[in-house]
Formats: structure tokens, sequence, C-alpha cells
């Protein structure tokens, strides 16, 4: 767009402004440093550090385009670090949202942010408190007063998808010289700007792809379990919150995320092999005969068997979580007796929360106990049912534990 | 794109390598042109396309790193269109494989290719018949021969994942000028096509992890499906079978294979009604009762009951599959009676391929049918059990559905 005539017009920066190499080193340094199999958050904060970087700008902001307004994701500034911000996925907190009284923006002209995605046009600003007259949008300079921060200079340009879609918006504001004061930011860095933008919106489109890969995966995971528990009068809903306490659980216990998110995919198939326990055993009322109870503890192993022979790591996680999660920590629980770290942590965290999740469903035979009696239950049986780690790392996140409860419990009590 | 003074030089090459602007448009268009969610073969094309048009180059090849050799994965030639090749997913065949006696090369550094591939490093070559002395690699002058061309100038770069290992080489042959003759390729176009090369890694890896991710959610679905039908003593093979003959038979209807993915998907989870239908029908050896057949047929419904309140479009094809597949063209079906068009595709589809596939198959009660014999039924049931054209579809793709049979029945016949 700009002709080398427009680069050598700035002032004098014809020296500075001409490294091709260096441009696409740059933009190849930015394709290669971002991960891939990122959650979109991830991206768009490495997204942000990039930019920023190529630029030297102070501090930057990245807006996703959700239900026709832009969220923050993420905002980061050196001269105010405790400004900073990482959305994590699903949540919605944000520490200038006071100041905005909401955390997204109208997607509309109004904003500079708002103009950039409706307009689709990269906005290069030398001073925001002096924008054009008749100017159809405004800076909302209520942020800077809230933190007492003076922006200055800013580039804003939208993310867009192969279609040409608006995506989100990536803002990057108070370039640095090199002497450290606040200066404009150039064509050419606008369009590395630009460029970083492009490689961005096809990351975060592979995302929002992969994204709705895997929760189509989880429903049919969850379609089908439940399925599998249909004679048993079992709902979607106990399943769901298993999955979503295991995940919680798996956090608390410091374990990654990807690995905490495979355990709410595998989870749910933990009861899978009631499918091989006949009618007149699940669906008996009342005590089991010796040979009965044989019979429905044989779940473990059948269902140990149908995920047999793994050929990823998810099923192999549902493999040993359905041959385990009714092994105890004392080594008093079935089928093989299994004590302390001989059963797999994922056996050991489906446990506590298997047993929560029954203690709080109400049952044709049983009332549902009361929350507290719940916890407690899971307290008392540390060390002895449950292994003491997992129990502690389940009470320490309660409150998540609770809202998981609420959110998925039509007959939640209360 | 190109500038006055880029186009004007085609010997005095200094003043084209600086145009920052001009490559950074170039790559951002590539970056925006290339789809997303696409298999890596179309990604791949894409980019030798792209590559090809960045640099004038008359012909180029990819190659993907698949067990330690590299497959070809298309190669274009602007001067021999007879040799344009582009794999399907999946697909092995190549015309230049006759030349070279295999469609892929061992990963070492003897070949041009092999070479990227394995020091990670971009060659850059006047005449590949003129090769410096002394050099590990040679050039490999059989396709030449074998389809009279004469390959001269080429870069050769690898394509690299995020941590830094090599996915594919790129390959770009005989660089055109204005004029139409063979040229050399410029170091500044190197660096684009390194460009070009560091995008199209990114979306390769992206779309690995999508097609581990569908091969996971397949896996999850042949095994939960076949686990329903546990006490029917169905095995996995079975599903698989229909599965894959659901979507051969798409393709020869003409659906995109985007649907017929989807119904690969979908349809093992037709029966997983069976369910909710008790032992004492669902095992009863002999003759049904009215009653009971009523029950036996319920599976439909209760299937579709499963399946109901789709998020996604998946289990909405699951969701009509389950419902109709025991519909018949001539509205002589169940549950609903349907005819004709009513019948949703996908259940007209699967009915097709699951009474292929029980035909085919031994049970407990009968022998499998000879494979003609099961051709003829579904021949003669066009038009009255069976929507004609989806019939025709099928029997036009009788060697696909033969391969598939014998690659996943163990007691097939010879």
């Amino acid at each position: 767009m700009a002709t080398p005539s427009a680069s050598s017009s700035v002032i004098k920066r014809q020296a500075v402004e001409v490294h091709p190499v260096d441009d696409i080193d740059r933009l190849m340094g930015v394709c290669r440093r971002i991960g891939e199999g990122l959650p979109i958050e991830e991206i768009l904060s490495e997204i942000l550090t990039e930019a920023r970087r190529l630029t030297n700008a102070e501090g930057g902001t990245v807006f996703a385009v959700e239900s026709h307004r832009l969220r923050f994701v993420c905002c980061q500034n050196d001269a105010r670090p405790d400004v900073v911000y990482k959305a994590a996925p699903g949540e919605g907190h944000c520490p200038i949202r006071g100041a905005l009284g909401s955390n997204s923006l109208p997607l509309d002209s109004t904003s500079l942010s708002g103009y950039a995605a409706t307009t689709l046009q990269t906005l290069r600003i030398d001073d925001v408190y002096d924008l054009p007259v008749g100017a159809p949008y405004r800076y909302n300079s209520a942020v800077d007063k809230s933190i007492g921060y003076r922006c200055v200079s800013m580039i804003v340009t939208p993310l867009l998808d192969a279609r040409g879609e608006v995506v989100g918006v990536l803002q990057l504001l108070n370039k640095r010289d090199a002497a450290g004061n606040i200066t404009t930011f150039t064509a050419r860095e606008q369009r590395i700007v630009e460029g970083v933008a492009c490689i961005a919106s096809t990351s975060v489109r592979e995302a929002q792809i992969r994204e709705q890969q895997q929760r189509s995966h989880l429903d049919t995971i969850l379609r089908l379990a439940t399925a599998a528990e249909y004679r048993d009068g079992e709902t979607g809903d106990h399943l769901r919150r298993v999955g979503l306490y295991c995940e919680t659980i798996a956090r608390a216990c410091g374990r990654p995320r990807d690995w905490a998110r495979m355990l709410l995919l595998a989870s749910p198939m933990h009861d899978i092999g009631k499918l091989g326990v006949a009618d007149a055993v699940l669906l008996k009322p009342g005590k089991f005969t010796p040979e009965e109870r044989a019979a429905m503890e044989r779940h473990t192993t059948i269902g140990a068997s149908i995920l047999a022979e793994p050929k990823d790591d998810l099923m192999r996680m549902a493999e040993r979580i359905a041959r385990t999660h009714h092994e105890r920590w004392d080594g008093k629980g079935y089928p093989a007796g299994l004590a302390g770290d001989d059963i797999p942590l994922e056996g050991r965290i489906v446990a506590v929360a298997d047993v929560f999740d029954a203690l709080t469903s109400k049952r044709v035979y049983k009332a549902a106990f009361p929350r507290d009696d719940a916890f407690k239950a899971i307290e008392d049986g540390a060390g002895a049912h449950f292994d003491p780690d997992v129990a502690k790392g389940f009470l320490g996140a309660r409150s998540e534990i609770e809202s998981i409860y609420e959110a998925f419990s039509p007959d939640a009590p209360g």
C-alpha cells in the first residue's frame, strides 16, 4: 500500500525503514513462536506480546468478537504491570472492567476498536486526545483516569478470518523510542502489525474450529456414556458434573490444563461397563447376593475391555479410569485391590468426584445428602477411601465445585 | 502488486531487493488465501500454488514427512499440465511414481529434498544438472527423462512446525522471467518462499492436530456405539464398515467431502437405541411376538431421543439416522412409514450400508451371504426398500466397498 516515497516522507527515517529481510524475518519469527494447539486466549496474548515487541509499544489490548460485542481478552502495559490481564478460557473477570462498567464494548464505530472492527480499517493515531474533528469514534479516557495513565499514540487493527470477517481487534499504544520517550507509530510499523494480525487471524480461526471439535467430542461422549446408563435411569447431568468436578480437581492438584481437559472427556466413560451387566442384576431392587455383587463389580473390568487397546491418550486414560475408579487408597476397593500410588491418579480423582456426586444426588431409594455432609464425607474418607492429596485438592476447590453443582443440578435444593 | 521499479528490473536486481511493503503484502495475501479447516493435502496444494505465483516458478512439488519418508503430496507444472497431481486424503497414487519406482523418497541427504529436510536448510540452485562438486545430494533426473522435461533452477525449503521439526518440503523449479525464459531464483525470492513455508507449516500443524482430533472422535464413537450393542454381540468391525460404506456411498452420490466425513462419524450411532430394549426382547432366541417386535422397533425412536436436542450438525445428522434408518423408499418401513424423499438422505444411505453389512456378516443364526448375492440384493431392492439413486451410487462404488469389506472383516471368506 505505502510506496517507497511514502516511507521516506515521515521525517528522515529512510535508513531505518529499509530492511526487507528483517521484516519477513520478524513475521516468520512471530509465525514460529505462536504455538499450535493453544486456546484462543493464549494465541491472542502471544500475538499481543509479539506485536508490542516488534513496535516497541508500551502497552496494548486484544479484543475478541463475541455475541456482537468486543470482549477484552488481554491487556498488557509495561508502565503499569498491575493492569496486565489475561482472560482464562471461559472466564469473564477483567481489572479494567470497573472503569468501563463492563468487560466488553459495543461493536460499533463509536470507539476506536469498534471503528476498526466495523470498517475493517487500521487506525494509526498520533495522539488519541487529539482526534480528527468529525471522526465518528472517540477515545474513552475512563481507563486512563482510573489508573492514572496517559495514552498517546495508538495503532488499532482488525483481526480478520479467511472469509474476511472480523474475529477481533489488536490495539497497541504508546510507542517508546530508543530514549524511552513516547513517540508516534510509523507506516512501516503499521504494516508489520497488520502482518502480525493476519497471522494471528489464521491461528484464531483454527483454534475456533478446534474448540468446536472438542465441544462436539465431549457432547458425543456425554450422550453415548449417558445412553450406556439408560437402563440405570442415570441422567446426562450426572456425567457432566463428574467430568467438570474431575477437571477442577485435576487443576487444584496442579495437573497441566491439557491433562485436566483430557480428564473432562475421559471421566464420563467410567461406568461404560454397566452395558455388560444383565438387566436382572442392574435393575434388581434391594440387596445383591454375593454372586450378583460380583457381577455388578465386573462393570469395571468390562469397561476396561470395551476401552482396551487404546489408540490415543484419551482412550488410554479412559481405560485406566474404568478399571480403577472403584479402587480405594487403603487397598480395600475393587477389582484389583490396588492401594495408594498404584492406583492411577485419574482413577483416584474420579473416585472422589463420583462419590461426591452420588452423595449429593437424589436416587429412587435415597434423598440427596446436604452439601455440607457430602464435603464432610470426602474429608472423612481422605487417607482411607480417598487419596489425601486428591481430597485436599477437592476441598480446596469447594467454591468451584459448588458452582458446577448449582449449574448442572436441575433439582438442586435451594 | 509489483512497483514500477520492480517490474523494470530484471537484470539490475539490487533495486528489486528493497520493497518491504510489497513482501509483507505478499505474505499477508498468502496468509489470507489459505483456507482454514482444510485437509493437509489441500493446504499444501494451495501453498505450492501461492509460492509458484510469487516467484513465477513454472513447477513445483510438495512432500510431507510420513513414517520417516518424504511422500509426494502434490506437484504442479505449467509446462506439463499432464503431470499435475494432487493426492486425495489417504490416497497414495502418483503419476511420477513410475519414474521413481515409489511415491516417496527416503528421508536422507542424498536427494535435494531429503537434504533440505534433514539439514533444515534451504537450497537455492541455479542448475540442478551442475551441482557443486562434493555435495552430498544429487539430482535424480529420472522424472525429467520419463516426461521429457529439463529442470534447471530450483528452491528447496523445509516446512517446520513450531517445535522446529520438519513436517514437509516445498520445492519450486524453473523460474520464468518476463520474457518466459528460464532464469535463476533470487535471494529475495528465497526469503519470500521461506516466509510462505513458515506460514504453511503452522497451517499443516493445525491440520494435523485437527485430523488427530477427528480420528480420536471417531474412535470414541465406534467404541461407545459398539459397547451399546455389547449385549447383542456386535463387533466394532461392523460399525466401522458401516461408517466407511456410508462415506463411500455419500461421495458416490456426489455429496461434498465434509458431509461424507460427518456421515462417517454419525452413522455408527444408528442402533444406539438398542440400549433401551430389555434383555428379554433383545436376547430372545427365535421369533418375536407382535409386542416384542414393536419393542424391538422402538430402538429407532429411543435412539432419536438419546440423540435429541442436538447441539451441532453431527448430532443432528445422527439423530435423523437413528430415527429413519429403518424407513423404506416405498413407505413400508418403520417407525413413521416415511417414503421417498421424505426420508432424509442420510437415513436412506445408512439403510443400504446396514443391510449390505448384515447380509455379508456371519450371525449365530445364519451364514454370511456370498458377496455377489449381497450386491444383487441391494440391486433388487432399489426402488422398493432402497432409494434407487443411493443404490446406484453404492453399486457404482463396488470396488471401494469391496476394499472396505476386505480390510475390516476378520472372517471374510478368501
